[in-house]
């Protein structure tokens, strides 16, 4: 019974190929890959293209409309692998059928506007995402996950060492039963372990409630207090064994002022964090984000 | 089982005595106010003064700390009613405790994200409302507010002026048997006929997904394609019974672009829509907002 | 004298040749032009392509490293204009040598604050523009051009028709003098006439102290005031004559409050007024507006 | 020959006196200063309180027309001393004629944007300074500031530890044989000795080329681009021996992408960093900043 607007703002209510492409830059590439598009038949809704001056590499994003194609999508499919091929050994590349929807697994601890704000978007078909599991370190959200019909698993964790890991072990085997797109960290206050960083390496997507890198590790609100500052931010990251060092895929700010505690700040930073993020996580499950070394290209 | 982190920082955690006053403007009267607060031991945590040069008028917000003061807060109330009424017929006071939550009912209609980020606001205890009821003129929302123990109305409208009517009533009958602090029309898509809007005046709160007065009406992200604008925009605003056209409390806009089709500025509009109407609402629910004329005084 | 620092940051420092295209779009044109590009050796520096879904046509800009292309820019340019022709008859297409700096005639009444700025960035070389004159309706700014050795013209405009359609033909004599890609109308307080706005189509370009389509016309920042929003705005568009309803290049906004009177609003307005402006012609110098019905596709 | 418009939006085109003061919090303090205000029969025009929960410090400012006085201000002014004298003895507390213009030494390096900017705003009526001098270390600058009439003083630092520190000796002759309200570093790329930053402890302000804390001492946009940031920031602050450590008095941000180099964030920046030196500046400049411990209270 959902109205028709909703539906039709869908970001995805057109089934798309997504074809995304990463190599070392060489003149032809884009006149190789569009003229195998065009050769295909496929029509071009969205195309992105970016040459990176420092390391030389090229990226692109280009999306095909899926009824145009004349030939099956896995053919599609294997003839760009195929130019990949010719482009190079270490060409990272992938074609994302759109009719194939996104799955995440969400951890969470105590804090639950940014859970909330996920399920609200999933639930009013507004989010690219299908979401297998909610996993929390206390049982705090799990009414939040269970209104939206999705599985909330409770996993304590121990202070000590051992009892941590084997916390961590149970989370990692509940994540990986479901081979979920993207592992999300929203507001889980814990720190993964450097393997599960590996085994999720552009996967595992972090908010950290500061602009980093400012305010790095903990009660990041509690050190803007210290410092004074007059805006304070989120940021939204891939997770890797640097704690809070990662590919940053989105930021942004909100002016505060002397008048606002660490308390304040809190509760005003909470609307960057759910917002960015969001912006953040479908960039990702959109495919518009490829990572270079510490940067990420974004073809928003 | 909520954390001490989310409590502490609940606006309200404190109980404050919170006083506006406006007035024609004249030599003392801050003086006169601050000499009674000091008298009654009060201690001011916050204080806002502001003299429009045109309309010539005096506006004030105390927040005062409840512990602070020496005698009843019924006494300290009337002392402040003594010297409002020394101040002339038309003063315009009060006095709340902010030991009594602020009571709101919502009107929605399909859409649901202002109403699924409000709920979500006030489950995680930081929100200084309680949401007595929720109607809709569909039934598409029942579950966002029964999730959160909401009690939801389903008044359907009728596209007849007689039957609309009659709806009305039944949403009117409904809201007074609450005798709400706020009137939220959360994305709500009836026009309040014009006995309501009267007989809620300066607590009815619409939110607009546009940036007023810009593409006042219907379909306003369609009016801002057409016009090729470069930045859209959400304003929370009384409702009055000229359409779009009453006292603006606060606004907010985005940046789109040429790619963007009113499709995709729906589904980017509705973060600022849900953003902007908290905010707003939060100013009016705190006491923050003073109306003179059609412009606001926004105590921040 | 000026620092390396300063230069290397000019956009423009690496020479480049800019290819813009529209028409409708078809199967192919990517890889028709990737391919002719790839052909002449030009490496891609920065390429734009967009579709328009509802009028169906096609954008791109590409931008080649002057010194990859193997054959002569003007047999480049050529062989461009012979792929444009077989896109069909009603293809918009240029090619632009960065070599070749744009030059810019600016016209203006007594407010200084675009000019100076404008005139600044030039001065420093962070400024894709040659100012070849400066009118003003007023000797007002005579100081602030010739300080930057630029030729102050001072045309007064009497009120009546006539003697104001000889002043505007005055304007116009000088700016056809010059043979420029804009004329800026940095805050010149006179209506273009219709014949000069078909004459400079695309290429007067007017910065507005409004949020546009809020408060078009006269005093926009009494219009805000009078209306109580709680943001004030500027756009940088296109003159037609249709008054301030031209093709909308560039926009942008700032917080005011309650206690902003009209002359607060243009103070702080002013800022935006500036930037917008400097933004908006910046994007039309480069080659990176592409205007289609009362849009603009900016390739940023 | 300035236009009325000019001149009535000059923020102090209403002579007032401006109140402001610190000290320890404690009931009444209001209620006094307020009593004394009213029985000078000073008409109050803005009014800001603020107490901040950790320190226990009290902050106002207030500034009151000054034709409504009834006293001198020199008597009026020693009234406000004897108050201070009550309230203890760690007060501070200063009265300002807003018809005395302050007064600012601006340093600078090669970059001219920060000064430009400031010295257009000086020379259109519309910032509340007088520059008395410009000294750069550079000889590249002078130009600027001649041409808006501002002596500039050309002061050569050698790279060696001696011959520096007598470049320091002439630039503190110069600035204090002014006695300036300000000493602006808008771009200086020296850094003050700590003997120099204690003499012009309070007055000595910063524009720093990021969001402070990141990216601190040399090159923050090349650091910005190593760390993959997705914006940019500027921060006006006092200048301390704590290199880019010092009370914050404003900060703002622009959004890049992965395709701004260094050298693109340079130029965006600097529009961030004239407009965030202004706000911060005139905020000294007319009393609304009040420092306690690395914190700044703003009463905008």
């Amino acid at each position: 019974m959902t109205s028709n607007a909703i539906e039709s703002s869908s970001p995805l209510a057109e089934r798309q190929i997504v074809v995304t492409l990463g190599c070392p830059d060489a003149t032809g590439i884009v006149a190789k890959l569009a003229s195998y598009v065009a050769t295909s038949g496929g029509c071009i809704v969205e195309a992105h293209y970016f040459t990176d001056p420092h390391s030389g590499w090229f990226f692109t994003r280009q999306a095909v409309r899926a009824d145009s194609l004349e030939i099956p999508v896995d053919d599609f499919t294997t003839g760009i692998g195929e130019i990949a091929e010719e482009l190079g050994h270490n060409v990272r590349w992938r074609v994302w059928d759109t009719a194939r929807p996104k799955k995440a697994v969400i951890l969470v601890s105590k804090e639950g506007h940014c859970l909330h704000d996920l399920l609200g978007r999933v639930d009013q078909n507004d989010y690219p995402m299908e979401v297998a599991a909610v996993i929390g370190n206390h049982d705090v959200l799990r009414r939040t996950a269970e209104n939206h019909n999705v599985p909330f698993h409770h996993i304590p964790f121990p202070k000590d060492a051992v009892g941590k890991r084997k916390a961590f072990d149970k989370v990692s085997e509940i994540v990986q039963s479901h081979d979920p797109d993207a592992v999300v960290l929203a507001r889980f206050m814990q720190i993964l372990p450097p393997d599960l960083c590996e085994m999720w390496e552009g996967k595992a997507i972090n908010i950290h409630h500061s602009f980093l890198p400012s305010f790095m590790g903990a009660r990041p609100y509690h050190q803007a207090y210290q410092r004074g500052v007059k805006l304070i931010g989120a940021t939204c990251h891939y997770a890797t064994s640097d704690l809070d060092d990662g590919p940053i895929i989105e930021q942004d700010v909100i002016r505060i002022s002397h008048k606002d505690t660490p308390s304040d700040m809190q509760r005003l930073g909470r609307d960057a964090e759910k917002i960015v993020l969001a912006r953040g996580l479908r960039y990702h499950l959109e495919d518009r984000v490829q990572v270079y070394g510490n940067r990420t290209v974004i073809f928003d």
